[in-house]
């Protein structure tokens, strides 16, 4: 069991237009000072995500609960969005045979359904809640500061509903997630007697899929979490040295940030070749993205732009654009080497060359052969890209996947360097949505919504 | 009924950093003759999907075949890739209950799910195909040439189930859409009689969404095509004028472009705030992407990068970055002024201020007030953005949709200098694949893929 990352073609000895072997190699020391600075902040504790893999006390939190609401639920109901949200897809479609909400109990081995609702699209919503049977229904309210307007909206309508169905409000079929002292859904535990497991004071929302933002919902569907955060913890081991040329989430963000810096690559791609890793990849983007895009202190506006895509399908979609585009990109590959199924492709036609060659092969080595053919081709153009090879798609790999990102963010965030753990660009946005929606502290930014210059006529079609 | 864009964000009168207005207003000029220029190409009879909203012949070649084959099916299954996929994948998302094929026949209306296969990954496909009851399945065999790999590997797997669960191949539950005349499948259907609708020859993979590739599946889950065709048509004749400020398509082309040229503004990301909407910015992606991330006749590398984002999710997600990161992203929004479906927020918790400002406002208004919000907040910042504004989400706006962005892909295939309906760079690895999987007429590229560099062990971990 092993994750491996090969960059050879981000190196110009492979790739022409990727970055110089003597540079790559003198940034071993650049990232000396680096590596020191993320041990510096996990020392001294406001780096929680670190210390996931390892809290039992945590998974206990978790197993527990999971135990021993087990079999009493045929769906349950995640309410949250963003870091709340994004971790528990993923792990849904990872680590759960495909299209887990479709297929009957028995294929589901009772486990139950696992809906998100990450938005405030009231179609989806409405449509959600009326097929429920609301009495089989666990609805799990993530939310670190409950202060999260899209979460608490929801989770106002999901408790009437409730209460209309009970006849009264005693919590019932609820369960939170929240900071363990603050916040505004902690008190509402505490008088209402709900259930409510911790996300802990120093693990911010897109680093807390291995806490029971992400736990819990992976344990009620009955996937292994204890080997996830195996596997984290394995990686997070191997991340422990400073030497750049051994620390796979060193060279990963070390890779990314030089070929920005260097070579004006800004557009990050996390490409795999595994339907199971698609959400996986968008949960990447909101990390990366929401970590880095920051403003310096100096003012200067950086951070990459990464962008999700998926193989094969998207060779029919994007890969035309990273070919043959600006060469503003590089491409990171997730390859599987062992699938849980495979099917051999039947030969038939012979005499058709476009249907005849294909018989004899498998999809697994079709999807394979694919993948090395595309960085093969990117490499051939001067595209730089890299891969990184899992043995398969299971708990222990996702999860030391998740700790590769989660840490190389991390590091990613000093080279940059900015505050990977805040977003202060989308307080402006909340602060005019509250300032519309009459909330009584948003008077100042009201001033300045009601001052915004109007729609012009003229620009307009 | 109506489309409208408003891109006064975009413009430095309402966003600093945003378009000069003079310089805007001056390339209505330029605007002229890429309006001549694309309507040479129509006149030509190259770019055949601007006929299609009037074909009435492929219209009836789909209601026909559909309306013959009601009730028999219950499940499609498209076999497709790129173009064949993110079509017929945005129309079912848009334009029928969230969560389709989850959902009970009777809630379908006894319309068939709808899968789409758009990769080669043997878990899916193998998932998928043993839980099918394949008598009661039509597969749909979309790809214009027959030479797409992942679609012929597809059918082979699935004409062996088809024979062996019903003792012989007859071209039994199976359908192909491709191109009339040419192409591996064509005459196969001919020597099979499987019946075969038609992409025409003058229609390109991600411009083909309005002929049966995409009409077909959605008349077989019962959208109103042909509404769905209208709208198309309407955006089509508003996008006759070479007036640049009253024509919708022109102006999204020019400003993307204008963009990218003068501001460096090289990324667009499409954001719709609607659940239903959030696969045609994937569809969207490639459209752009592969239309216009193109090498110009001199070498120059162009084109823009297209970001699908989601309302109000992507706010915890990608916003953070839209907001402080590069200047170098347009956003375009997608506002929808009415939602089939509203719930409203009860009020709660009086003394929880972040709960109580939310009671006496609905879904509805709260997705509305944040789109908003992020437009202003993005305004305020110096971040060019505009909004495209639809009455609601039904056949016709999302006909509309479709069409709208098709011709500005070709105005904009113009303005960026590159011919928008071609996809040269895929073709290497392609080759490279048929390299490694031994096809009679790939020697020369095993030459070049066996000459690649190899992976070197320095840079690996």
């Amino acid at each position: 069991m092993t994750i491996r990352l090969d960059y050879s073609n981000m190196i110009a000895t492979s790739v022409a237009g990727g970055l110089k072997a003597p540079s790559w190699t003198r940034s071993a020391k650049e990232f000396r000072s680096t590596h020191a600075e993320v041990q510096k902040l996990v020392a001294s504790g406001a780096l929680g995500f670190f210390g996931l893999p390892t809290d039992r006390r945590l998974l206990q939190q978790t197993i527990r609960y999971s135990a021993e609401v087990e079999g009493r639920y045929d769906d349950v109901v995640i309410l949250g969005i963003g870091g709340s949200a994004l971790g528990p897809i993923a792990l849904r479609t990872a680590l759960r045979p495909y299209s887990w909400n479709a297929i009957a109990s028995a294929q589901r081995s009772g486990f139950p359904r696992l809906h998100v609702l990450d938005n405030v699209d009231p179609e989806t919503i409405g449509a959600l809640l009326d097929r429920l049977d609301l009495a089989r229904t666990l609805f799990v309210v993530t939310s670190k500061s409950g202060g999260t307007a899209e979460t608490m909206a929801q989770f106002l309508i999901v408790r009437e509903r409730l209460a209309k169905a009970a006849g009264g409000w005693t919590g019932q079929n609820t369960v939170f997630v929240t900071d363990p002292e603050k916040g505004a859904l902690r008190p509402v535990a505490r008088k209402e007697d709900i259930d409510a497991l911790e996300i802990p004071a120093n693990v911010g929302g897109r680093f807390s899929v291995l806490s029971p933002v992400g736990l819990l919902p992976a344990a009620l569907i009955g996937i292994d979490v204890a080997a996830m955060l195996a596997g984290a913890e394995d990686m997070r081991v191997r991340c422990e040295t400073n030497v750049l040329a051994k620390n796979p989430a060193g060279c990963f963000a070390m890779l990314q940030w030089m070929a920005d810096r260097k070579l004006k690559k800004n557009i990050h791609v996390l490409m795999p070749y595994s339907d199971s890793l698609r959400d996986l990849a968008d949960w990447f983007v909101q990390l990366w993205a929401e970590s880095l895009g920051k403003i310096q202190p100096d003012g200067t506006s950086v951070g990459p732009t990464p962008l999700a895509a998926l193989g094969a399908t998207d060779q029919h979609s994007q890969v035309q654009l990273f070919m043959e585009g600006p060469k503003d990109k590089t491409v990171t590959f997730i390859a599987v080497r062992n699938r849980a199924v495979d099917l051999s492709i039947p030969a038939a036609y012979p005499e058709v060359p476009e249907l005849s060659y294909l018989g004899g092969h498998s999809l697994a080595e079709l999807i394979g052969v694919e993948q090395r053919a595309t960085a093969g081709a990117l490499a051939a153009r001067g595209r730089p890209n890299m891969t990184i090879e899992i043995d398969r798609v299971d708990p222990w790999h996702v999860g030391g996947l998740i700790m590769l990102f989660q840490i190389a963010t991390a590091y990613a965030g000093h080279l940059y360097g900015i505050d990977a753990f805040n977003q202060p660009g989308v307080e402006l946005g909340k602060q005019f949505a509250y300032a519309q929606l009459g909330r009584a502290d948003a008077e100042g930014a009201r001033r300045e919504w009601d001052a915004l210059p109007k729609p012009d006529p003229r620009w307009q079609v």
